[in-house]
């Protein structure tokens, strides 16, 4: 029996126990943007190293950042062999709506072929998956390449301390190109690969009005509704093609090519599957760009979240004194973050009227890209996927962001292969997340066949 | 010693007992919008009874309804004179945002002139002077009149149960005509009688997109985001002079006679003195109007909340699934409420792009209406008013919306006087909420020469 033949046997007589210790993990509330969860994010580190060090890494530490922690892990043993930079994120978003939740956010309840929680998908499901191949292989003997990990706790705050990080340790992160798994597949049994990535810039904008809350009788109609006004300026933000407004917003946008565009026509999903994942009545956006184009290729301007004046129960006569919303930009290549701050700042000195004041916070940013579709590690991860699905990994350009991946192109000059096992409809970042647990089963598998296909 | 110079000696003397009894009313927090205050309402109607109780009044009872129990009292004992409703409310408004009070909501705290607190002008401050000065009437001998009050606990939520209650009682509540304290001057020392009020028409419009919270990056630019819908509809529904767009809005609007403009124009209060009350930096409204006749005479649209997506700290890339706002509509004579509410629904069902649905929840709505200022009960309010404050007041038109005038006026035949003491700048419905404590006592002598002259 061959190693990897091994340690596919090893994989699949550990099913039960992969999912028991999976739990583990979903149980640790880690989520990074909350200070109260700091706890958590801290005993969540801890499980990696412990988890680093009985894969036999040779080097594993808790390295502190201003904020959580960085997961780092080596074993060197394989010289003359490739080495690959593992990424991962042991951090996950807030779990609110927490009423929409049909079992715990961190329960990991199972229901039918699904696993439900925070993070499930995004992303300790895959890293999980990843380790879970590495147990499998160093069960199997000894591993065929170097292997590096960096795993961060702030990719869902926007990697704050990633970047200060690579530049202090290049030579510890030094490596011939890096495993990404925070990406997923295209269906359920279609396997995919992401090349392509948008970039996000993410702001605050407050505006705000009378000194303090008015009654809305004694001054409305005299006095400049913030909430109004700010309303006005989210409305100007997109034209009635669905395009955004904001100066020179698409001046870098790398076009689509025919080409491009043919090949994503081909691709499965259509605006009506697109339409039917999300629940809503009717698809929208930018005109002239299918849903798929929309989502890969194009950039967007989002509100994630709008607040002001009285939110309770029942009516209060108030004219709020400020207003505020989170707005972010889902960019491509070669849109630079700076540049859509100081574009978003352009259009509110144009159309913000002089009758309220406003203010705009930069929260997190991060570029776009497109990576190499011929490289050899590129072709292992389409000869592993094709041999644990069955079937052609289509490529896909992907409408969310990681930032790091443009990052470590930068930085370490390592080209990035995505490789993850997230479906589309998991539901990442709102309620009831989930994973399509078989899918673990078959990413442990891809991981192996991969790493040894090298 | 006549009957109103032995009332007005008590009045003086018991300045220090009448500001300790209005601390201990201010101190219940009687919010008739939440239900956990629901307690509270109950301890304050159930203070008011023994009030009315103690000014020997020879019927009290706590009539309840459907959500807040309306106290009333009579005293019938000077046949052959008028006999006078009196109007007042005894709950008050939320308290949030509650960080910005700088003492207690409930604390009552005296700092210069004016004592602090939740209700400190709208209206229990109003409603103790009223009683008060039936106290001094009634240490000095008999009541001038026949009395009836009417308290009710349900003002701030647009006083859902006093249409059928008035319909239920209309001989209880027969009488010549109705004080209405729920009022206010012009400034401190300039004494004014409002004979023009607004409706108020007050709805929740809630916009739902896809089915659940979707990431941001994943279906962004493809789907609608109900938080922008409900910004571009909210920024449709004025134009560019400030002119609310729903179809037919103006159409009933009773447009202001020459005279008025120039009555209104001598008004103290100019356009920068409102700026400075609200402490904009600008000032804002419908082309071709003061700020004054914009308050006064003209209808409004305002957005008193909005919400939805993720409003906590740091960042969160959700497309949310919904997004609310609680929008009003102050109207002036003749407009109807009701048609206001089909006006609204007309615009959504003409704006709303099909990638969204909507839904409009009618919260809570009245008339505006305009009083008889030459009526025998007005000119002794005025004769009143100027022996106080040794002027001549001005009658103005109010922007705020006291519905149950024309309700009065509809059911039961009567004229009201709108007679009370609170100040444009007391902040009600906001933080800090205050009432000018020398007026407390300007209004009990000004309500005792008022019952005294009728």
């Amino acid at each position: 029996m061959s190693s990897t033949e091994s340690a596919i046997v090893y994989a699949r007589s550990h099913r039960d126990a992969f999912i028991d210790q999976f739990k583990e993990i979903l149980a640790i509330p880690s989520v990074s943007t909350l200070s109260e969860h700091t706890p958590d994010m801290a005993r969540m580190a801890q499980w990696l190293a412990d988890e680093l060090r009985r894969l036999g890494m040779t080097r594993v530490e808790i390295m502190p950042t201003a904020r959580h922690p960085i997961v780092y892990g080596e074993w060197l043993g394989a010289p003359g062999r490739p080495t690959v930079l593992i990424y991962g994120h042991y951090d996950v978003q807030p779990v609110d709506p927490i009423d929409e939740w049909e079992s715990g956010p961190f329960d990991g309840e199972i229901r039918g072929d699904y696993i439900y929680a925070r993070g499930a998908s995004d992303m300790k499901g895959q890293i999980f998956a990843q380790l879970k191949a590495m147990e499998c292989l160093v069960q199997a003997g000894d591993l065929p390449v170097n292997i590096r990990y960096l795993i961060e706790g702030e990719e869902e705050i926007g990697s704050p301390s990633l970047d200060g990080f690579i530049d202090g340790h290049t030579e510890l992160l030094k490596c011939d190109f890096v495993l990404n798994c925070d990406s997923g597949i295209y269906a359920k049994n279609t396997p995919g690969i992401m090349y392509s990535l948008r970039g996000l810039a993410y702001f605050e904008l407050e505006v705000r009005g009378p000194e303090k809350d008015l009654h809305s009788g004694l001054f409305g109609g005299a006095i400049h509704n913030p909430a109004q006004a700010l309303c006005d300026l989210i409305a100007g933000m997109h034209d009635a093609d669905g395009r955004v407004t904001l100066p020179g917003f698409y001046d870098a946008v790398r076009p689509l090519s025919e080409e491009e565009r043919e090949e994503l026509a081909k691709l499965p999903t259509t605006d009506e599957d697109w339409r039917k994942m999300a629940g809503a009545p009717a698809l929208w956006g930018e005109s002239g760009y299918s849903a798929m184009e929309r989502i890969g290729a194009r950039p967007t301007l989002e509100v994630n979240g709008i607040w002001g004046g009285f939110t309770g129960e029942g009516s209060k006569t108030v004219l709020p004194a400020v207003a505020t919303a989170k707005i972010s930009m889902r960019l491509v290549a070669d849109q630079d973050p700076s540049a859509i701050c100081a574009q978003l700042k352009a259009h509110l000195a144009e159309h913000a009227p002089d009758s309220v004041r406003w203010e705009v916070r930069e929260m997190l940013h991060g570029p776009g890209s497109t990576m190499n579709r011929n490289s050899p590690q590129m072709a292992a991860a389409v000869k592993a996927l094709k041999m644990v699905f069955g079937e052609e990994p289509l490529f896909k350009r992907e409408g969310g962001s990681v930032p790091v991946v443009g990052l470590m192109q930068d930085r370490l000059g390592a080209e990035t292969v995505m490789l993850g096992f997230a479906l589309p409809d998991d539901g990442i970042h709102g309620p009831n997340e989930r994973q399509y647990v078989p899918n673990i089963f078959r990413g442990i598998e891809t991981y192996v066949h991969f790493l040894m296909g090298l």
